[in-house]
C-alpha cells in the first residue's frame, strides 16, 4: 500500500467516451463548457471528442466545430479518438488536435469483430500502414491500448496469457517497423476486474516489460473501477482514464450507459485523501461534474459530487 | 493481495440503516418480503429494524410486529437495533431478536452530542449498566462498534491514536465488568476513509490486539466504500456490514440519504470474482436489490443489480 505513486495523472475521457452514449445531443457551445471547466479544474489531458461517422455516434458530430473553438489553455493537451484513416485525416485538418500515435487492439476475438468488423489478425495486419501514417504526419507510434483486458459480455473471462501475448506480438511489430511501444493502456472495457484480476495481470506484465508505462481505462459497470485504479496504484500505475460525474454511467438500469468510467471526482478525492498529488482542484472538479449533469439533464453516478469533498477540513500528516 | 481471507461473512443493514431515511414508509408485509428475499439469497445476518422512538423514525416504527410475522429461515440471526434500555427491553420482549452484547460508542465529540446528548464520557459511565442488563437477560457482552472512527463532518478528521485509546478505554471497562471484547465493529459513519487509511488504522488495531475480530461498516459517501472495503481483506477483516442495492443512498443529491451503506451485492460480486466464498448466490441477491428497488419506488445506487453478474460465464481458476 505505501508503494503508492507520489503523483497520479488522470486522463479525462467524460467529453468523448462519457457524452458519445448520451441521447441528448449537447451544442457545441455546451461542450466547449464542459471542455474548459475541466481545463480550468486542473486537467492536464482531455479527449474531447472522436472524428468517426456521425450517423453512427451523432453526439461526436460537431468535434471538428469544437476543436476549431476551443479557448486552449497552456500546459493542456486536448486529444481526439478515431478509428480509421479517413478520421486521422480529418484530426490532422483541425491542425487543433494534440495526437498520439497510438495502435489499438481488443482482447476478445468476438467483440472487435462485432465492433469493428476484422478479426484480431486483421487488426495487427493494418498496424503497419497505421505506424507509416502517423510517421507521414510526423508522430512517432509509442502507445499501444488493449480493449476488453479482462472480459467481454460476448466471449468471457480474457486469459491473462492471451494478453500478455498480444502486447508481446505488438510490440514485436513495432520494433519490426522502426518503433518502440513505450506506453500500453489496458482496458477494463465492460467492467469484469476486480482489485485481484488487476494486480494480476499488471503485475504479470510489468514483471515482463518493467519499462512501460501502463495506464488504465476502468469502466464501473459492476462497481469495482475505484477498488481497481487503488490496486493498479499499488502496483505503481499512475495514469487513469476518468470520466468527470461518472459520464457514461446512469443509475437507472434503463439506461444504455449504465456502464461509465470510473468517475474523476471520487478517484482525485481517493488520491487526495491519500496523499497522492493530481494537480486537480477537487472543488472546482465537483463544480464540472454538476455543470455535466445539467447539460446531460439526468443524475450522474459519481459520489464525491453529492456526499461533498472535505477540502473544508485540514488533513492531518503523518 | 493474496492474504484475502476465504470466507466473507456479510452482514445485510439494508431494512434497518438502509431504510430508516427512505421517505416513503413500507408496509411491514412489504419488509417481511425484503427480509425474507435477502434470507433466500443466503444472507446469514439481517438487521431487521430497530426498536427506536417511532417518532424519531417513522419507518421503524413496526419493526415488532416485523419480528413477529416473520418466518424465520434456519441458520440466519435476525437482528435489531436500539438505542436506550427501552429499546432493548421492546427487543427482548418480542422474544424473536438474535441479541448481541454489543456497546457502542462514537469517536467524534460533536457527533456523540447531536446524535445522542451525551459526551464521550458519559457513554463510558452507562456502559456497566449496558452490561449488567445484557448479562440479566443472560447475554454475554463481547462486541465493541465504534461509530465515526475516521472522520465526521462535524468535527473533522478522527485521530488514529483517539480510535486506538476509546479501544483500549472500553477493552479495559469491559474487563473490570468481567466480560471480554472479541468483537470490534469500526463504522465509517460519514464515508471519510479511503483505502490507504482503512489499512493504517485497521493494520494498528490488528497489531494491537491480534485476537479481535474485526468487522467493518463502510458508507460509500465519497465512493470508496468497496475500494475500503477490499483494502481491509487485504489485512484479513472478514465481515463487512452492507446494504442490498446500496439502500440508503439515492443518486439524487438533493436526497437526505446520497450515502448508502455498501453495497451487498457488489461487494459479493467483487468477493467472488477475487476466489472469495460468502455462501451467497448473487443472482438471487440480485433480485432481492431489484424488489428493494421497486419497494423504495427510487433508483437504488448498486451497480451489478444493472451491469449485470457473470455468473453466466464460468470463471478459469489458476
Amino acid at each position: 500500500m505505501f508503494d503508492l505513486p507520489k503523483q497520479v495523472k488522470m486522463v479525462e475521457v467524460g467529453p468523448r467516451d462519457g457524452l458519445q452514449i448520451e441521447p441528448k445531443i449537447l451544442s457545441t457551445e455546451q461542450k466547449l463548457r464542459m471542455v474548459d471547466a475541466l481545463a480550468g479544474a486542473g486537467l492536464g489531458e482531455i479527449e474531447v471528442g472522436s472524428f468517426v461517422n456521425p450517423k453512427a455516434v451523432p453526439q461526436m458530430a460537431d468535434t471538428a466545430e469544437v476543436f476549431a473553438q476551443l479557448g486552449k489553455r497552456p500546459g493542456v493537451r486536448y486529444t481526439a479518438l478515431w478509428l480509421n484513416p479517413k478520421g486521422l485525416e480529418r484530426a490532422l485538418e483541425s491542425g487543433r488536435v494534440d495526437i498520439d500515435g497510438k495502435l489499438t487492439l481488443t482482447a476478445s476475438e468476438t467483440f472487435v469483430k462485432r465492433n469493428t468488423n476484422r478479426s484480431i489478425d486483421e487488426t495487427f495486419a493494418e498496424m503497419p500502414d497505421w505506424i507509416a501514417r502517423y510517421r507521414q504526419a510526423g508522430i512517432a507510434t509509442d502507445g499501444l491500448g488493449v480493449m476488453a483486458a479482462f472480459g467481454c459480455n460476448f466471449e468471457g473471462y480474457i486469459p491473462e496469457e492471451k494478453v500478455v501475448g498480444l502486447v508481446a506480438r505488438a510490440m514485436q511489430l513495432m520494433a519490426d517497423n522502426d518503433s518502440t511501444l513505450s506506453k500500453l493502456l489496458l482496458a477494463d472495457t465492460m467492467g469484469w476486474g476486480t482489485p485481484r484480476q488487476i494486480k494480476s495481470l499488471v503485475g504479470k506484465i510489468r514483471d515482463k516489460w518493467p519499462e512501460l508505462d501502463i495506464s488504465l481505462h476502468l469502466h464501473d459497470t459492476r462497481g469495482c473501477a475505484v477498488a481497481n485504479a487503488v490496486a493498479a496504484m499499488e502496483l505503481g500505475v499512475a495514469t487513469f482514464d476518468s470520466s468527470v460525474g461518472g459520464l457514461g454511467g446512469c443509475p437507472f438500469a434503463g439506461h444504455k450507459g449504465a456502464a461509465g468510467n470510473v468517475c474523476t471526482e471520487d478517484l482525485v478525492f481517493a488520491c487526495g485523501e491519500m496523499g497522492i498529488e493530481t494537480g486537480i482542484d477537487l472543488d472546482a472538479l465537483v463544480e464540472a461534474a454538476k455543470l455535466a449533469e445539467d447539460l446531460v439533464g439526468h443524475p450522474l453516478p459519481g459520489k464525491v459530487m453529492k456526499g461533498g469533498t472535505l477540502t473544508r477540513f485540514k488533513m492531518p500528516r503523518a
